[in-house]
């Protein structure tokens, strides 16, 4: 429990001071004040989470966390359990759709095995952390103990600050674990307070029938195991799942070390409503990048108080819109560095209304 | 006339047998089925257009048409006319948001002056192109003469076709032009038969009693020319503009030579409509980059039938948003070349239902 809480002490406000300055060098800049929204938001955010008015270009690592849930025994996914060690395989050998982002916009992946049911051979990128083969079936009692929740955290804590201690300045994230849009659920409709009926979706594509058995087990899983919202790791254990623990700790460690975190879907969002349900300042840490068409991201971005910038129907999880992203922060710091002021470029400004 | 006749004439319906069997390819990649998005989308319609089922990754060019407003004249800026020259100048020694994005995405950055109310010096990457000396006020007669719009909708034709033989496969589009979205307004008014009041802005950030002026300006010029919206040249000549002209003639240059088109904001929304409203297949060649903060561009993506992958709250115009695009556009295109079949990398496919 120590590094956990030490590392939630360490989280500390962002710098609203140096935030005021880098707006005023935006709005210096040869455009429109405010003219390219997202983008200044984005650059100032990140200069008041580094404490510099012109951070540079971070070097970025993209985690995925891998996973399995005890509650697909109810049947709750299209695609059957052994799917998740194999899509691990396919990350490493480079054939998965987060593979070709991250290479794509140049950032290291990272694959860590927090809780696959199964083994997984030795291999170059793929960090061995497995805290327990698989989450129990939430429908039967708690997805974990509170020890493994903690112990889970405390893997994404310890895999953040090893990524920013080799000089990672931006980090997004992601997952795989088939069944993990169900916990998912379950934790973003205890936090927005709505029925699991308005939050659920299809996840990876389930058809009507599967619909209602998800329903019917998340429901079953807070009737039985009665989480605690105001204890996110009492909600964490119980209806919970290993992978969006250790997402929950990159985005705690990464927040303490003044490191900006990418978030990218449905699973994201819930460990990153976990993080912020620890400590209210992790917001300030966060950055949003897609909608996804899961139907309770919404509701988690809103509980989150972040926007999305791609609205792309992605539904992939893997960290795949996060990692798209990046490559649009890296621009918004461009924006902020590489852009002429007015009095440099000799252009007027606009006319004193 | 002839060289625009022609090149419509030569913009055929796009491939969806090609489409057909780029969706085949897409739906054996290891993601559940249609999980990518306006990704898969994106790889596919590029597919219909370039008649290729795996379509390479494009060479990039982001040409920048940039031309003056008589109706400046009314006040309908916050910014004076200088700026125009000014800009291109300062797009030439890349101190602009659209030097940085398009060196940040790699894509060739192509400035056309068709319609500058000033000399510029002769400078590398600046095409002259000239037509007229800016357009003349349009709420007091038309803005210029048909063969006017005509000429410089050719300018856009040679620039593209240009760009295309020297090995361009991805062409987007901006613009810069002190007072166009008030031209840019006229047009979405009449095509999507909205009140001006409906469709208008605050373009580069005008006070409420400059948008008042601007609102009167555009209802005195339709009031006045009285544009024929069956005949898209004489709306274009009557209340449009040099660089609208000129994108337009961009958009079917590229049709014709089956490379696709991005657009960026409100003002090459308005050569999309008018490219559209000469031939309707046009639809099909054009991407949509962001959502702009300018009320009437969602009027326009309305008219087009294309969605916007991002929503960044930006208004900045000159491109910036049609080039942040192409990185994903790119993205796209790998993800259907790069990625592994459910047979290759050995995973799972869905349970049946």
């Amino acid at each position: 429990m120590k590094i956990l809480e030490s590392t939630v002490e360490r989280i500390l406000p962002v710098n609203g001071e140096v935030m005021e300055k880098t707006q005023e060098r935006l709005d210096s800049l040869t455009k429109p004040v405010g003219s390219l929204g997202v983008m200044e938001y984005i650059a100032k955010k990140i200069a008041g989470i580094t404490n510099e008015v012109k951070p540079g270009l971070p070097e970025k690592a993209s985690i995925l966390m891998a996973g399995d849930h005890g509650v697909v025994q109810e049947g709750v996914s299209a695609y059957p359990q052994e799917v998740t060690p194999q899509m691990v395989m396919n990350f490493i050998n480079g054939g998965a759709a987060m593979s070709v982002l991250t290479k794509h916009v140049g950032s290291e992946l990272i694959i860590v095995d927090i809780g696959v049911a199964s083994d997984l051979p030795e291999m170059p990128f793929l960090h061995k952390k497995k805290v327990a083969y698989g989450t129990s079936n939430m429908c039967k009692g708690p997805a974990m103990t509170r020890e493994q929740a903690v112990e889970a955290i405390e893997v994404g804590i310890e895999v953040a600050e090893d990524c920013i201690k080799k000089g990672k300045g931006l980090i997004s994230i992601g997952e795989m674990g088939i069944g993990n849009t169900t916990p998912s659920t379950a934790i973003i409709s205890l936090y927005a307070g709505k029925p699991v009926e308005e939050v659920v979706g299809r996840g990876t594509g389930v058809d009507d029938g599967r619909l209602k058995i998800k329903i019917e087990a998340i429901n079953r899983a807070i009737e039985l195991n009665q989480p605690e919202v105001k204890d996110p790791i009492d909600v964490l254990s119980k209806v919970g799942g290993l992978e969006i623990a250790g997402m929950a700790g990159i985005i705690l460690g990464a927040s303490a070390n003044r490191v900006p975190v990418v978030i990218d879907g449905f699973i994201s969002g819930a460990a990153a409503v976990i993080a912020t349900a620890i400590n209210p300042e992790i917001k300030n840490y966060l950055l949003a990048s897609h909608l996804s068409e899961e139907p309770g991201h919404k509701a988690m971005l809103d509980y989150l108080d972040i926007s999305p910038m791609l609205y792309m129907n992605m539904r992939l999880g893997e960290g795949t819109g996060a990692a798209l992203a990046t490559t649009i922060i890296d621009a918004s710091l461009k924006i902020l560095n590489e852009m002429s002021t007015f009095a440099e470029a000799g252009v007027s400004e606009a006319i004193e209304e």
